[in-house]
């Protein structure tokens, strides 16, 4: 680790010149939007329009959401049209387009500040509400540094070091020792860091005040069309709780609220997933936008990261009378099913010798031909919502064009208290300086106080740098001159300086490649060694 | 005629009160917003947003629409989430839901006043630009009210006699006698209302100020990527003549334009098509929203009337590396087609024997396989579009899920030169009443002067109501009383009062069901009534 260390050094220093360079050359975001105290972004996961549509048929009434509409939203990646949701997280959380897979990390490897890391060197109290676990990869991106999306070990671990105030999901399976490559508890982490620890509805309802970490899933939250509301808290309730504690800070915060599974509902093609999963998060907008008009000090946005699935009400059996189909041949079908496909396969009997009964009873689906059934027992485990999500589709005339991300804009809706809002079409990365704007934030310059390459600044200082990686899954990065040592493991905010703990405001960010401290660091280790030096010399 | 007239008459007056009942149950239009002179309605038929962002991408820069972008409209009609184009329009048009196929008239049959025609009782000039026949939908719902969108021989006479100042589009095969069951010459009429009438773009470019009537092809113009700028002008330059005339009116204009083929292009699954005619519509979008600028008295909206094709960028294909595939991936093979798959089939030998050497030049697809040849071959005459269109879509990873049209939210786009514009989630109907709101019109009050129920209107006056159908396919309604005989030739605006012909502010509405007049025929026949018994008695 050491020897590669050394070949990194003049590359950061470029990648320094380089970001530093590339700053001026940025689309200036100039556009004087009001200052407000607080901003409430809820992102649905690859949320196309028609879902929108669909899903307030399903309803029957309008959406909370439908009055924010605004504007649009491009949603391209550094590398191509149709983006990942790390790739367009990090547009929507930092400002820069990157790589797929990139966890707000430059193309290059560079990491940079989110709105979520500025609204807490502000000052701010910070939070993370969604449904999958916790470091996929939409909550990744306000909340960590890494090159790859998959990298839960690190991830999680900056995660939980990150010191955010309200972190609610799934993910527990995560935390734990056994399954973590460092061999960590983070369980007992965020409860040494103060959290409350919690892991379910009744827990949650009871906190009031203070930091607290809410996991209620080993994985992924249920689909909130199969939950047990006595298990899982809803989206909308982890939202409210979110703000009641956030709120608490005169010096106001930022929430981040993801429906996380429209994604993967749309990726199934399963309508009825896709509608529950839409109405679900909109209930959560609800909750923000009731708030903010209360609150009158909030801006709320809303904004998909991507579209998925093609999605359309209309197929091509629909092709030549789609203009005389009634609302109920469209919405019908979905209304009959009772839960998701993801809750349909665990009705199925191992053996799926229940096939017939199951799908009639619980998707309301009775006319099976011969076909179907044989493709729902011959479904891979995890993925009967794939299998039946069609045959649902096809009875209800919804049309899905591929299981993947699809390349059109999204639809920007924006609620601000006062002045001018976000409209038109916008980038994806407008949005994190819109975010930005409001809430009186400089992002530039919180990159350059949360990121600095660490070699460079502490040997700048005659310091010695070097890896203590006695756990190579966990590396501590030490820097010492004349008898002054300081500790800084990798993916935390700890310091320990001569093996006083200290925690600072930010990460030191390590995912293989160069390790970047804050300035707090730095700024901690030469006080530290002016100060013996002082002491030396008197 | 006489006969079935008699059974009417209670049938009217249930009707009329009806439609007083009905009007205080419409959501009030509430909302405050600034009064402009002049309105441009900017439509692009069965424009999705899919097709938005790959046209953006084709282009490689910013639409001229994308700064307008500020909500959603919703599209349905009164029977269902899906529309056709007549009764999406009639709610763009005159706010109001209502049967697909209905023009301008309320499910029950009653005519209701277009913005167009409550702009032109408000002494605007008015006027309609399309690329397709002017009888065809869109134009019909604005300056027509029929039963049926089929019914050209009806629609196109009302617009004829309709009094606008510019019609620009296709069609001129419908205005000819033998193509019409009346037998009249229309273009001989549109030369006696005192329209210039125009061919060809030079003769259109001549035009400078009065009435200009300008049909371009004997149906509909050719898709626009086809097209022969000398045979055939753009619909910006359309829109740009358009302009330069109507706003020499004092008083402000009301101006429709329609990107008609959009939706063509989406019903053939063709890509190329419905981005060449996206980038065509928003060179229209451009000229109107330039003009707004400098003018600062225009209201610029631009609204599809529905989705259509289920399109997406990305499809069944990309389910799998959507994230890694570069912008060429999806433009490239849309790039090399220099033609539309309308314009492809022109190119084709009428034996087909040049197929593969014709799509390889013109549509630059060089790998056709053996069964694609065979339904090229195969394709019915005038239908290319729908076979070459998917071959190029699949090539370039664009995604359709239809031949007919969706249910989707569509785009709320509006530019407006000062004060609050409308935003959010709107309905269709919404439209009509904004720009009436924006124009300062009361539809309302402009559906009761247009449109008054005759037999009893007439009677009420003790005269006597009778058809004269000489000529059954253009029947006169006959008012007499006393000596004094008004004659009003249905779906004209025309009044023989004695012989003498006057031409009214708005058209004798028949088409099959019952009759209306504008209240300004009965006024006529009473003044003229009353003049006729005062001079008897003096």
């Amino acid at each position: 680790m050491l020897k590669r260390y050394a070949t990194r050094v003049l590359a950061s220093f470029l990648v320094l010149l380089l970001l530093c360079a590339s700053f001026p050359l940025l689309p200036a975001y100039s556009k004087d939007y009001p200052v407000v105290k607080n901003v409430i972004f809820l992102i649905p996961d690859g949320m196309s329009l028609a879902g929108t549509t669909l899903a307030r048929w399903y309803r029957g009434s309008s959406l909370a959401m439908d009055e924010m509409a605004c504007g649009l939203v491009r949603t391209h990646s550094a590398v191509g049209p149709i983006t990942d949701s790390a790739a367009a997280g990090t547009a929507l959380a930092a400002g820069f387009k990157t790589n797929p897979g990139y966890v707000t990390v430059l193309p290059d490897g560079t990491p940079v500040a989110s709105v979520l890391e500025a609204a807490k060197l502000a000052g701010k109290s910070t939070g993370l509400v969604v449904t999958c676990e916790i470091p996929h990869a939409t909550p990744a991106v306000f909340s960590a540094h890494a090159l790859s999306r998959k990298d839960y070990d690190t991830i999680l671990k900056q995660q939980v070091y990150q010191g955010m105030d309200v972190v609610l999901g799934g993910g527990h399976a995560f935390m734990k020792p056994g399954a973590r490559k460092d061999g960590e508890d983070l369980v007992e982490a965020v409860k040494a860091l103060g959290y409350e620890y919690v892991t379910d509805p009744e827990e949650l309802h009871k906190v009031e005040a203070g930091k607290v970490w809410g996991m209620f899933a080993p994985k992924a939250l249920k689909p909130d069309f199969d939950r047990d509301p006595v298990r899982e808290p809803s989206l909308a309730e982890m939202t409210a709780k979110a703000i009641e504690i956030l709120s608490k800070n005169p010096k106001g915060f930022f929430l981040m609220v993801e429906g996380s599974q429209i994604d993967w509902a749309a990726h199934a093609n399963d309508p009825v997933y896709l509608v529950s999963e839409i109405l679900a998060f909109d209930e959560a907008v609800k909750v923000a936008l009731d708030f903010a008009k209360k609150n009158k000090d909030t801006v709320v946005i809303v904004a998909a990261d991507h579209g998925n699935g093609g999605v359309s009400i209309g197929d091509r059996a629909t092709s030549g009378n789609y203009s005389k189909l009634p609302l109920s041949s469209f919405i019908e079908p979905l209304k009959r099913a009772k839960l998701t496909g993801v809750g349909l396969e665990e009705k199925l009997a191992p053996d799926r010798s229940n096939v017939i009964e199951a799908v009639s009873r619980y998707y309301g689906i009775a006319d099976l031909s011969e076909e179907e059934i044989k493709a729902i027992k011959e479904a891979k485990p995890g993925k009967l919502s794939y299998v039946v999500g069609p045959m649902l589709s096809k009875r209800a005339h919804i049309g899905w064009t591929t299981n993947g991300h699809t390349g059109e804009d999204v639809v920007l809706y924006v609620y601000s208290p006062k002045g001018e809002k976000l409209t038109g079409v916008v980038d994806n990365t407008d949005i994190a300086k819109y975010i930005g704007k409001v809430l009186g934030l400089d992002l530039r310059k919180a990159t350059q106080e949360l990121f600095v390459p660490a070699r460079m600044a502490f040997e700048a200082l005659g310091a010695q740098v070097y890896w203590d990686d006695r756990n190579p899954a966990s590396p501590v990065l030490v820097v010492s001159k004349e008898g002054v040592e300081l500790s800084l493991p990798v993916n935390t905010n700890v310091a320990k300086l001569n093996g006083k703990t200290i925690h600072l405001n930010g990460l030191t960010v390590y995912y293989g490649t160069k390790t970047y401290v804050p300035q707090a660091a730095v700024d901690l280790f030469k006080a530290a060694w002016e100060k013996a030096r002082a002491s030396k010399a008197a």
